[in-house]
C-alpha cells in the first residue's frame, strides 16, 4: 500500500474518538484529520447543506494527497456518502457500515436500538444498512440531541446526564433490543451513563472502534509501511496532523478529551 | 422616514423574538428577516469566524435595499457591531446597548447578572458597556451553553431544565444582583425557569423588547408610514420576509414557537 496519509474527517471534534482508534490499530499510517469547527455541527442541519459541507472537507483532504477518507461523522456518512465515493477517485469509508457490521455481529435477537442526532436518525440509514443485510433484524431509533451538548460540556456522568439519557432511552424500554448503536462519534463518552440505564443485557457498539477495524482490514498493518522503515515499536506513531476551520476557545480542552494524548500544533484549515 | 424595510439578522432562529415585538411596537414597518441556520450556533466560535458570517449576512440584508439593519445575535453584537457599522453605510444596531440601558433603568443597586453563550461572555462587552454608562455598576457573567439546545428540544419547563438552569445560576447566589440580563436570544423562552429560580428580588432584562423600543425611538410609528398610506389598524402587518439558508427539519416548528403567529412562506438565502 501507498505511504500517503489517511484522512479522517468530521463536522467537529467527535471524529478524534475514530483518529485514536484509528491510531491504536495502525500505528504505522499518517493521519491527516480535519474538524468543520466553523460549521459544527451538521445534526441539525438539511440534507443538501450536509452534502455541500462534506464535498467542501473530503476537497481539502484530497489536497492533501490522502490515499483513503474516513467519514467519521455519522450525519455526514448518511446523507453524503454514496455522492462523495462517486466524487472522488479514492476509497471513501463511512462510518455507519463498520457499526451496523458490528451490530449484527453481536446482537442475538435481531432487535437492534439505534441513537444519533436529528439528521442520522431521520436518514434511516441505518435501518436500511441492517435490512439489506438480515431482513429480519429490526431497528428503533430515537434522536438525542442534547447528548453532544452536554458531552462538549463535559458533563459526562452527573445528575443532568442521566435524567436526560434516561429521557432520550425509555423510549427503549419496550423494545427489547440486546444490541445499542452509539450512532454518533460524541456518545462514546457516555458509554458509562447509558451502560448503567439499559444494564448489561443490552451491548454497546462503539462506531469508532468498528471503523478502526475496518481500516485494519482495508489497509493492513505490514503493508501499511513505508518502503524503508522500520515497524514501530509500541507507543510511537506516525505523522499526525490535525486541522479545524475554526479555532473556538474550547477545541483543545474538549480534543484533549476525545483523543487521550497530546495533541500535534493544530492549524488551520480554510474550505 | 423610507419606506424601505428594516433587516433583522440572527444566527438561527432565536432573533424571531426580537422580530416579533418589532412588529408589535412598529407593526408599519416592513421586515425582512434572515437567520444564518446552516452554520448556527455563532457562540461557540471564533471571532474572526462570528465578523466574517456576520459580514456576510448584513451583505445580503443590504443587497435586499434595507434602510437599517437590527443584529438581533448577541454573539454577532459582542464581536462585530463596530466593524459591521464602519462596512455599511446605514444604521446598524446590535442588540446590546438597549439591554444595557434597560438594565441600568431597571437597577437598584448596580448588581448586573449576564448570562450568554460562552462567545458572548468571553468578548466580556457586557461589562464594558456598563461600565461606560456607570463607572460604579458591577457585572457577574455565566456561559451557559446548554440553554440553546434546551430551548430547541423545546424543554421550556422540565425538570431537566431546572436542574440545568439551578447549576447554572447557583454562581449567582453571592454576588446580590438584582438584575441579569438574558443575553441571548434564544433565553426569553426560559424566562420563567430563571425567574422561579432567583426570585422575584431579581428583574430579567429581554433584549428583544430592549431591541424594539430602541428601533421605536430610532424610526417613530408615524413617521415610519409609507407616504399614501394608512396608518394599520391593530392585527393588520407591513409585509415580512423571513430567509434562512438552511431547511433545517425543525426550523418552523422552531421558528412558531418564537414568533407566536403565522409565518409567511420562508425562503431561501445564498450567501
Amino acid at each position: 500500500m501507498s505511504s500517503k496519509p489517511i484522512g479522517i474527517f468530521d463536522s467537529g471534534v467527535g471524529g478524534l474518538t475514530v483518529l485514536a482508534a484509528t491510531r491504536r490499530l495502525l500505528p504505522n499510517e499518517s493521519l491527516v484529520y480535519l474538524g468543520d469547527t466553523a460549521r459544527v455541527p451538521y445534526g441539525n442541519k438539511s440534507a443538501e447543506t450536509i452534502l455541500k459541507y462534506s464535498e467542501e472537507c473530503c476537497a481539502f483532504l484530497a489536497s492533501k494527497n490522502v490515499k483513503a477518507i474516513v467519514i467519521a461523522c455519522n450525519t455526514a456518512s448518511a446523507h453524503a456518502l454514496p455522492y462523495l465515493q462517486h466524487r472522488f477517485h479514492f476509497p471513501i469509508i463511512g462510518v455507519i457500515e463498520p457499526g451496523v457490521e458490528e451490530a449484527l455481529r453481536v446482537s442475538k435477537n435481531r432487535h437492534i436500538g439505534l441513537i444519533g442526532t436529528e439528521a442520522t436518525v431521520r436518514s434511516e440509514i441505518y435501518a436500511k444498512e441492517l435490512k439489506k443485510r438480515d431482513s429480519l433484524a429490526t431497528v428503533s431509533s430515537q434522536a438525542c440531541p442534547l447528548f453532544v451538548p452536554l458531552v462538549e460540556e463535559d458533563w459526562l456522568d452527573n445528575e443532568i446526564t442521566r435524567a436526560v439519557a434516561q429521557k432520550y432511552l425509555t423510549s427503549f424500554g419496550e423494545s427489547n433490543i440486546d444490541t445499542l448503536i452509539l450512532g454518533c462519534t460524541h456518545y462514546p463518552l457516555l458509554k458509562k451513563v447509558i451502560g448503567e440505564l439499559l444494564g448489561p443485557q443490552v451491548s454497546l457498539i462503539d462506531s469508532a472502534e468498528a471503523i478502526a477495524r475496518k481500516c485494519l482490514t482495508l489497509f493492513g498493518e505490514g503493508a501499511s509501511l513505508p518502503a524503508g522503515r522500520q515497524a514501530k515499536v509500541s507507543g510511537s506513531f506516525s505523522p499526525l496532523e490535525i486541522y479545524i476551520t475554526d479555532f473556538s476557545s474550547r477545541f483543545e480542552s474538549i480534543a484533549k478529551r476525545f483523543l487521550e494524548t497530546t495533541l500535534p500544533p493544530i492549524k488551520k484549515a480554510v474550505l
